[in-house]
C-alpha cells in the first residue's frame, strides 16, 4: 500500500563528506523531501572527522546538491528546508569519547534512530560497539551499512560477527543499490503478478537466460581500489548474483522481506560450485587492453595512471552458471560483466523454449524461439520477441521478429523514475528490509565466488586480453558458442 | 517461401462492372501488377451483360482505380500497362450460346485458367453449367465465388451442389474476405510460431475469449438487402465465426490447406448447440434507434431510407459461444457484432487466468490477469496487457499495468498492408486454398447459426432496441456481467 513515513527520522550519517554520500545519498534524502516524505522534525546529523562547521558543510552541500540534482528537481527554497534539517558533527570514529555528543544529539530529538555506516568497512565494527558504549543505541535502531561486505567469506564474517555482537540480524540493512533500482524490483512484479511469465518460469519452458551488466567506463580513478577486489568481486559477487536470485528464486509465498530472501538464499545453496575441471567451460576471465572508447582511443588496464604493470586483476568475467533444483536443471545462466565493453548496459533475457513442432518456413526455424528482454539500463524497459506474419503481398507465411516493447519512460512519461538510493533510504526509513541483503546471502555469494577465485590462483592462468571497447575476450563468445547459442545482440 | 507466381493467368471475371469488381477487386489486381506479380501475358476477361465495348470499359476502370486506389500509389504508366491486359466481352450469363466466345478468348492465351464469380450466388450455378458446355475449363480451372453462400444450411446446400456438379472442391475458392486480412492470417503466426503463446492458449491458462466486430456505420443504401439476412447471417455465420475457428483450433500438423481446414471445421462441430433454454443466457439480439454518430443524429433502423417499419430484422447480436472439446471446456467465446455502434473496431481480446496466488495489495488484485489484444482494425496490431511494478518512489510494491505493445503501421513503418483481395487473389493464382472457405465449414456454420435463427422465430420476440451510438442493448452488457466479467474498454 502506498502509505507515507509519518516516522519522524534521526539519521545519523558517518561518512557525511565521502563521495557517496555527497553524490548519492544527500541528494536522495533531498529528493525524499522534495517528495515531502521527510516526517516535520526529521533530522539528519552529518558525521565525519573533518574540522569544519554546519555553516560550511550546508553551504557544501547546497553547493553539490545544485550540481547531482537536475536543474528542474532544484529548488533552493526546498533545499534550504532540507539543509535545516542537516548539522555537522566533527567526529573521530575511533575514539569512544566523542560518541556522547551523538547521544546528545538524539536525547534533543524524538525519531526513529538510523545509523548509515558510509565508511570503510573496516569501520562498521567500531562504530557500532563505540555507539553501544555510548548508549546510543537501542533494539530498535536501524543501521545500514554499504557494500563491500568483506572480499572473501572469512572477511565477511568478521564484519558480520562485529556488526552481529551489537546488533540483531533484523535490525542491519545491507545495502546492494542494485536492488533499489526500479527495475530491478520489477522483477517481483514481473514475474509474481503476471501468469503468463509465472506459468513459463522454469525449465520446461526457458532454455537459457542471460545477465548482462557492461559499463563502457574503465577503471576512472581508482586503479589501487579496484585491483584488490577485481570484476568478480566488486560486480558480481553483489550485483549479478543478486540479478540471478531474483530471476531464479521460487514464488515467495508473501512479500516480507524474509520470505523473499529465504528463496534467494535457496537459489545461492542450489548453484553448482565451480570445481577446477570446470573452469575452462564455465568460467573466463578477462583483462582489457588499449582500444577504442566513445571513438577515442583509451589506455589497457596496465597503462591507466597508478597502474602495476604486473596485475593480473581480471577486469572481466562470463560464467556459465547452473542452479540445481527443480526449476532450473539443465537451464544455463550465462553471466557476464566487464569494464570498457562497448556500451554501458544492464539486461536480462529469458530465452523461451520453442514450441515443440514447427510448421512455417524451414529457413526461420531459428527465430522460433520467444526473447523476454528486461533493461535496467538504459532505456528501462522490456521487450517480448514475438514472430508475427510478414505482411508483404509476396510474402505467404514468412515470419518476422516484431518486438511487443515497454519503455518506462516513454509509457509512463510523466513519472521519474527514483534514483536507487532514494527507494533504500525511504525503505529504511519504512523499516522495511526486502531490499537489504541478509547476512547468510552474503555469505553464500562469497563462498561460491570465493571457489571461483580459488581456482584462478590454484591455476594461475593471466586473465585473457581483450582491446578495450570490444566484448570481452573470444574465450566468452566461445563459452556460449559451444552451447549451440549466442550472446544477444539486438538486432 | 516467397515467391514469385510465373504462372501466367487467363482470369474471367464475372460480374466485372458491379460494385464489387470496381471498388475491390480490379484496384487488387492493380496492386498486384505494381508488386510485379502479374507475369507477362496473363489476361483479364471482363464479362458483364452491358452493352460497352473494352475501351470504354477500360476507361471506365482507369478511373475507378484514381479513385479507389491511394494517390500515391497510382502510377499512370503502370496503370496502362495493367489495362492493356484487360479485354471486356458482353455476356449474357444465362444463354449458353455466348460462352462460346469466352472459350475462344482463352484459347488466343496460354494462361491458367481463372473464373471468378463476382455475382449473385443464384448465378453460380447457371455460370458453371454453361462454362462446362462451352468445354471452357478443365478440372485445373480455379473458380473463385463470393460470399454468401446461401442464406442457410438448405440454401448454401443447393449451391454447393451446382457448382460441385462441374468442379471438385479442390477447385473451389470461396471467398471469406477477413481470410485475406493480414491481421486474420497474422493469428495463424501469432497462435504456432510463439510458443509463449502455444503452450498456454487452452482452458488450463484461458479464463475467456472476447470478440468484437463493430461498425459504426448503418445500413448504407441496402436496406432491403440487409433486411433479408440481418447481422448474423451477414457477420456471424462467415466472418466471426472464422475468427473462432482461428483462435480456437488445435494446432494443424502442416500449413497446408486441409490441415487447416480441418481443425477449423473440429471447432465448428464442437459448437455447442444453442438450444431455446440456452437463449436468454447465451444470446442477445438487437436493432438500433435512432441516436448519434460521430456527433450527428443519425435514424433508427425502421426509419432508414427504403425501411420497411415492421421489420424485426436484428443489427446487433452478441453470443456466448461454448466449445465443447478437451481444450476449450468451461471457456466462454463472447462474441458481438454490430452496427452504428461507437466506433468502427475489430478486435480479439484473450484474458488469461490469474497466476494461483497472489502477493500484492489486496485492492489491486483485479488486475491480476494478463490479456492479449489483438486488433485487427483500426490500428492493426497487438498489445499484451502486463503488470509491472509503479516506479512512484512512495509506491511500494504497487502494480499498475502496462502495454507492451506493437502496433504494425508504427513497427513495420514502410511497409504497406495489403488490402484482402490482394492477398485472396494472389492465393488464387498460386493455387493455395488455405485462405478459402471449404465446404463443410459453410455447412456448419449454417447449421449453428441456423438453430439460433430458428430459436428466434420459434419465440417470436422482437430485437431489443439499443440507441444508435451506444454498444448494442444493455442485455449484452448484462449477459456477460451475469458471469462476472465485462466487455473489454481499453483504459
Amino acid at each position: 500500500m502506498a502509505n507515507k513515513s509519518n516516522t519522524r527520522c534521526d539519521l545519523m550519517l558517518f561518512g557525511a563528506l565521502g563521495d557517496l554520500a555527497q553524490r548519492k545519498l544527500f541528494p536522495a534524502l533531498y529528493q525524499l523531501e522534495r517528495a515531502n516524505l521527510l516526517a516535520d522534525g526529521s533530522r539528519i546529523l552529518a558525521i565525519a572527522r573533518t574540522d569544519v562547521d554546519t555553516d560550511a558543510v550546508r553551504s557544501q552541500l547546497r553547493e553539490k546538491l545544485t550540481h547531482y540534482v537536475k536543474p528542474e528537481e532544484m529548488d533552493a527554497e526546498l533545499a534550504d528546508r532540507f539543509l535545516q534539517r542537516v548539522d555537522y558533527l566533527r567526529l573521530d570514529f575511533s575514539e569512544p569519547e566523542g560518541f556522547g555528543a551523538l547521544n546528545d544529539w538524539h536525547q534533543q530529538g524524538s525519531g526513529e534512530l538510523i545509523v548509515y555506516m558510509a565508511t570503510p568497512p573496516s569501520m562498521y565494527g567500531v562504530i557500532a560497539r563505540n555507539l553501544r558504549a555510548a548508549s546510543c543505541c537501542t533494539e530498535n535502531t536501524r543501521v545500514v551499512v554499504e557494500k563491500p561486505i568483506g572480499h572473501d567469506l572469512e572477511s565477511s564474517r568478521v564484519i558480520n560477527d562485529e556488526l552481529g555482537e551489537v546488533f540483531k540480524e533484523s535490525q542491519l540493512f545491507r545495502i546492494d543499490h542494485y536492488l533499489g533500482k526500479e527495475t530491478v524490483q520489477n522483477l517481483i512484479a514481473l514475474r509474481f503478478a503476471n501468469n503468463l511469465f509465472a506459468s513459463q518460469w522454469d525449465q520446461n519452458h526457458i532454455s537459457h537466460v542471460e545477465i548482462t551488466v557492461a559499463e563502457s567506463v574503465g577503471i576512472e580513478g581508482r586503479w589501487g581500489y579496484f585491483d584488490k577486489a577485481g570484476q568478480i568481486r566488486d560486480m558480481i559477487q553483489n550485483h549479478l548474483l543478486q540479478l540471478l536470485c531474483l530471476i531464479a528464486m521460487d514464488p515467495p509465498s508473501d512479500l516480507s522481506a524474509d520470505s523473499i530472501r529465504d528463496e534467494k538464499v535457496k537459489v545461492l545453496k542450489a548453484l553448482r560450485r565451480v570445481t577446477p575441471d570446470m573452469m575452462e567451460s564455465h568460467v573466463v576471465r578477462g583483462q582489457y587492453t588499449a582500444g577504442t572508447s566513445n571513438g577515442k582511443p583509451v589506455p589497457g588496464y596496465l597503462e591507466e595512471e597508478g597502474a602495476n604493470k604486473g596485475s593480473d586483476t581480471e577486469t572481466f568475467v562470463a560464467l556459465k552458471a547452473e542452479i540445481e533444483n527443480w526449476r532450473w536443471s539443465g537451464v544455463p545462466f550465462y553471466i557476464r560483466t566487464g569494464k570498457r565493453l562497448p556500451e554501458k548496459l544492464s539486461q536480462i533475457i529469458i530465452h523461451f523454449k520453442p514450441a515443440p513442432h514447427y510448421i512455417f518456413d524451414p529457413d526461420q526455424k531459428h527465430l522460433a524461439n520467444n526473447k523476454l528482454i528486461i533493461r535496467l539500463q538504459p532505456d528501462e524497459g522490456m521487450s517480448l520477441k514475438i514472430l508475427t506474419k510478414d505482411q508483404g503481398l509476396d510474402k505467404g507465411m514468412r515470419l518476422r521478429q516484431g518486438p511487443l516493447e515497454l519503455t518506462f519512460s516513454e509509457t509512463f512519461e510523466n513519472d521519474r523514475i527514483p534514483d536507487a538510493y532514494e527507494r533504500l533510504l525511504w525503505e529504511v526509513m519504512k523499516g522495511n528490509q526486502y531490499l537489504f541483503v541478509r547476512r547468510d546471502e552474503v555469505e553464500h555469494a562469497w563462498s561460491w565466488v570465493d571457489q571461483v577465485i580459488q581456482n584462478w590462483r590454484d591455476s594461475g592462468a593471466p586473465p585473457k586480453r581483450y582491446a578495450a571497447g570490444t566484448w570481452g575476450p573470444v574465450a566468452s563468445i566461445a563459452m556460449i558458442t559451444r552451447d549451440g547459442r549466442s550472446w544477444y545482440e539486438d538486432a
